[in-house]
């Protein structure tokens, strides 16, 4: 079976309030204040309302990886060779997002959407190159239309993939070096903020970089004039492979009914376009937490979200999202273990 | 081998910050940008300073309970006779803090230092009643001074107890039905805020309750006037047993470089007697949440604490205490497992 973006898009339907307040009432004859357990309570009816389970089961993280010819403008502080060092690290399970994913009793999968590097078939990589690094979008568009749907339509098989294994919870994660750079120039033609508002230090750079980096994202957007009502077309002009992908990810779990954890920044800049593509799909997004990025805070409140943790991290990968699923685990037990009042034999409060 | 308050405050030592930088240098030449995981970093270089391990092993929650004169007076939603309801429902593994201590992975060990009832013995349970309740401290002091010097050292015994069953993380938690009503007094006096400054709805009040609440706690100070200089008289006229206990495991954990985590805001009032005690305990204390009660914030700022989580959770127990851990518990995998750039083959950062 395949899903085809339009396809994803008619499918996409709000999850029932009414489900979520089912949970509640539950939550409520629990033996605790009613509410006292404050977002937890959150994170399980929203669970339970999008799945109808009470167990989460098996987790994946997809850590989607692509490079980005705008690192040809000296927007980053590591060189472009890291991208693919990065991937065979992931393979080996030697970086950040192995040790949280193996913390959060998370599976991740690497998926090659564009990095300049041909991999050998090797466990734990899907490959699914669409070309070997973007455009450089001060030049020209990042990508071609059909190369951004074709992003966003590998995001969707992967998504297909988890409903197949019976996956319960997906999160997703980036690497490419210089994508905070299109990630702003998104959050900047979506969010209708400037350049500055939205472009922090990425990875680490110096303030002569930092301004160079505004600028290249303002060349960008105005070289290339991206529709804003258009986010396929916001994709094409100033995104990038790994962030179609994630979009794609994230559109794909909300047309198939799985709760997805969106990381950071980069993370989140695919989520907006998956966002701003059907209004729906927010109901779907767990935030996992707030990133030091400046521009983060504008997409997440676009997104209409809350992000669950914020623990100054700017790592990306599917580093925070590994951390969210373990409060989205608490959550669910939570839910499962406590006691009513009637069985634990505890007082009620008294009527106000 | 027992501890006394002042053998402990002799014992307490300020964390050599040497050992913090030595954590980070290694930090530092991990895979990943220099600081990119955030308070994941200084959590690992904090328990790795106070304890030269780089595993937790097994952790402990100490729930203490106990009762509170002052309910008398109609400041709390629920009745009295929950303490001990809820104590059982611990102790058959049904509340709130089961949940989340299984889900960390930590034992849970109910402590009784002042309920209304009496326990026969049970697995799971140490009672360590000093009497049935506090008297109500709007008539005069919650507690004697020697009644209060054996709740803080009754805490130390169980630090003593954690060290020599060799626990690597221990939590604080609380249950007593109205111990808000001291917390937010004993806030009060240790900032020197108003009463209305630190008094919140508790576990779920009206306004009309609130207000009697803050006269309450407005009375009880003046009424005993504790001296703010004088952190066990203050505990002594306007606090609770396990307020008391909880400080004791506090200053214990400090005593014997124990890493603690404080739960929400009545952990963090008996942690402020601790510190106020001896200004090094803070070195040794982790703080898990921010609490909804209004007084926390406040609390947390005279500790020097930034909160672990922002949940909106107010329910106590040591609830927030037991997520707190699960970040430690990935902070120190991030530690053990991330690769070095030299390790991995991953290019480093340009010089700047």
């Amino acid at each position: 079976m395949t899903l085809s973006l339009q396809e994803a898009l008619e499918r996409i339907r709000p999850v029932d309030p009414a489900k979520e307040a089912a949970v509640q009432a539950r939550l409520d004859i629990q033996t605790k204040p009613p509410g006292s357990l404050g977002r937890l309570e959150e994170f399980a009816r929203r669970y339970v309302a999008i799945t109808g389970r009470e167990s989460i089961g098996k987790k994946v993280i997809f850590t989607c990886a692509g490079d980005h010819g705008v690192t040809e403008e000296g927007i980053s502080a590591f060189p472009r060779e890291v991208t693919p060092q990065m991937v065979l690290n992931f393979l080996d399970g030697g970086a950040g997002i192995n040790a949280l994913a193996r913390h959060a009793g998370a599976e991740v999968v690497v998926v090659d959407l564009g990095v300049d590097y041909d991999f050998p078939p090797m466990d734990g990589l899907l490959r699914r190159k669409i070309r070997a690094g973007t455009n450089n979008f001060v030049r020209g568009p990042a990508m071609s239309r059909e190369e951004a749907v074709r992003a966003i339509e590998t995001g969707l098989e992967l998504a297909l993939i988890c409903r197949e294994r019976q996956i319960g919870l997906v999160g997703t994660g980036d690497m490419g070096i210089g994508n905070t750079t299109p990630s702003s120039a998104i959050a900047a033609v979506l969010t209708g903020l400037t350049a500055a508002q939205v472009t922090h230090r990425g990875t680490g750079i110096n303030d002569e970089m930092l301004a160079r980096k505004i600028r290249v994202i303002e060349k960008g957007i105005e070289q290339n004039a991206p529709d804003r009502r258009d986010p396929v077309d916001v994709l094409a002009k100033v995104g990038g492979f790994e962030i179609g992908g994630i979009a794609g990810i994230v559109l794909g779990c909300a047309a198939l009914s799985i709760p997805v954890v969106v990381d950071g920044f980069i993370s989140t800049a695919g989520a907006l376009i998956a966002s701003e593509l059907h209004p729906h799909v927010r109901d779907y997004i767990f935030a996992a937490h707030r990133s030091v990025e400046i521009g983060h805070g504008h997409i997440l409140e676009r997104l209409g979200q809350e992000p669950m943790l914020d623990l100054q991290m700017r790592l990306g990968e599917g580093t925070g999202a590994a951390l969210a699923m373990t409060l989205i685990e608490a959550a669910m037990r939570m839910l499962r273990e406590i006691r009513t009042f009637e069985e634990a034999g505890v007082s009620r409060e008294r009527q106000k």
